[in-house]
């Protein structure tokens, strides 16, 4: 059984979701379908391609993941259909697929040019309805990818948030997601290291030095400095401010039982620094 | 397999739909359940309406939809099954289905009173699990309609969104629904006609003049004006107050990459006029 | 076919359900997944006891059911599966569990200390993905719970809410959850009586006189006074507050067609009076 999932901003209110669910199962009736979110911010590309990046590499082998925000939808930017050696991804042309792909080689992209595939009439503003859902029901049924259209070689992709280390060896960085909870999702990744209280910059420029992340580091954002970053929330009193690894693999600043975006009226953006101790 | 598509105004948050399932598969396991929508506005019906008549048409042969904006729940409105040749719709009878059904012939309209298909007991208050989730479970199943309940040969119809047509030819008609974009639906519905610039009107009352609708039309809306009908969001600059013929068929004025609902504090029920140079 | 349903606060925006359905049907691919709810709001560990206990019961037998509203993720709490006669509870032990295996008996307690049932690696701030998913699909594709981990004897089990009966037979209570509706439900519990106008209270404490619930009770709440309990809204008038036996066998307050706990100001934890008349 193929698993179809259904990344959008197109919130939960309109139906414009089941329209698309509707046209897949009239496909490939079998499909499992399963949301990853539909409450993107409207026309928020970034935010999108964030979601996609860490919910789809929890899907099986195989799995035909569409995503759709698409504030371009009826001018000239391409609808894409990529497959990867484990999963296919849909989506337009404007980089909310990019972050999913960024470390996938051997990709096979393709221009969903060929009507054939689409919804008949087709709109001008729907295409999550009327090409997308269609691609990724026609892929699940069996067609090969490339007769949904015609195989090209790039995809626009949108810049992948760096941390940058300066000369004093400060690492500077931003909230890149702020998630349901209000925390803040940096664009600093890390990885447990050797050690219990270091972590591993994962994400920094090609040929900079490794960075070891260790529990010593100071955080400063929005005028608050953050001593340290611990194991889980409940290492700190409930309401205090912290920083620790996020599920996403991403540093995140958090305030346990509590909302950081909220106390620290941050938004996506906001400059983030990791200091060392001197 | 049978789908069944769930469009009510209960929410996400309650476990309302989440009971309404639970009664469904507890009846026919083998049912593939799809959410249209459970955001419809509390008590809106002309929401609910619309959002199942938009939706209810991308699903195929044999699907069964459910549609629960209920504020009549315990009172001695009726609950109702109709089957058209295509699909059956399920739900209170207070004009929530009829949109869905107003192009539709043959039907088969089902009082469902027959307590041997409902929970028992049956509560006052939450018909969509006690009485319209097991009706579509049964269906599902294979019981038949006329099983379920006494046949009748009515439903309550909401009067459908129609433009006027004035003596200058001016035509009027008002905002019905808004999206989560902030997009602005009208009650004219167009379709695209002979020339590309064209547009034909196709929901004017029986007997009036054919309009066609093109693109040197100027819509009025809320002190604003709207120079012609573009083809797609992108035909005019970010921010910019557009209109277009929308997924569903109806004319919808929207911002490009914005909110017109914002931009043009609309509500529904906003008078909408389209002139045409004189 | 097993049904696992999950409830969660984690929202619909940020990806994190969509990860965990990933985790499940990667386990075991032909599982049914059922949403109750992924709105209770943030740490909300007894409005998740209560969404969960009010849905439960209508699933089928053997019926998994995941709930993750989880604090203290990363501390020293127990992750925990709880199989009844009925069904198999899965979420850590924190109270969330326990209002749906309030009257259950013959538990079977096991603690999920068992890594090879995890994800790896595993992060200290998303259990739902880490364990409670794969726990449900392990168990889904036919693992004995004893598998997965150290049978205990114990969980923690938040208060009921119970009304009081004081000397003067006046039922004291308050209001334990508000809906999407902002209808009120109150601790007190519910059931038809022998007459028509006359419930039965099922939730006072042990060894307290039977109360019975008449249409003549008075309900006292912030300062207004409702007269009589009414079988369905539509006993009032549209605007007018009501108190009525509510579809989770609580009693509820509500103003027909409209929102009683913003007419009230109201919030969870409300006193709510019922008087017998004189």
């Amino acid at each position: 059984v193929t698993i179809i999932t259904l990344t959008t901003d197109f919130g939960a209110a309109d139906g414009y979701v089941g329209a698309m669910k509707g046209v897949i199962l009239g496909i490939t009736p079998g499909a499992t379908l399963v949301d990853i979110s539909h409450d993107v911010a409207a026309h928020d590309v970034r935010g999108g391609a964030f979601v996609l990046k860490t919910a789809s590499p929890y899907f099986a082998a195989g799995t035909i993941h569409i995503a759709v925000i698409d504030p371009g939808v009826g001018s000239e930017r391409r609808a894409l259909a990529v497959q990867t050696p484990r999963a296919t991804f849909i989506g337009p042309d404007n980089g909310v697929l990019s972050w999913a792909l960024a470390r996938e080689d051997g990709l096979t992209i393709v221009h969903l040019d060929r009507p054939a595939y689409w919804l008949d009439p087709i709109s001008s503003t729907f295409h999550g309805r009327d090409v997308f859902a269609p691609a990724a029901a026609h892929l699940a049924r069996g067609v090969g990818i490339a007769e949904l259209g015609t195989v090209v070689d790039d995809l626009i992709r949108l810049p992948l948030p760096r941390p940058r280390c300066d000369e004093s060896g400060t690492l500077h960085s931003e909230v890149i997601y702020i998630d349901r909870f209000g925390n803040l999702v940096t664009g600093i990744e890390i990885e447990p290291g050797d050690g219990p209280a270091v972590c591993r910059v994962t994400n920094l420029p090609d040929g900079a030095p490794v960075v070891n992340f260790s529990s010593l580091a100071r955080i400063d954002i929005l005028g608050r400095r953050i001593e340290g970053v611990v194991h889980s929330y409940s290492d700190v009193n409930p309401g205090e401010l912290l920083a620790l690894a996020g599920s996403s693999g991403h540093l995140e600043v958090a305030v346990r039982n509590g909302n950081a975006a909220s106390a620290l009226e941050a938004q996506a953006g906001a400059p983030v620094r990791v200091i060392w101790p001197a």
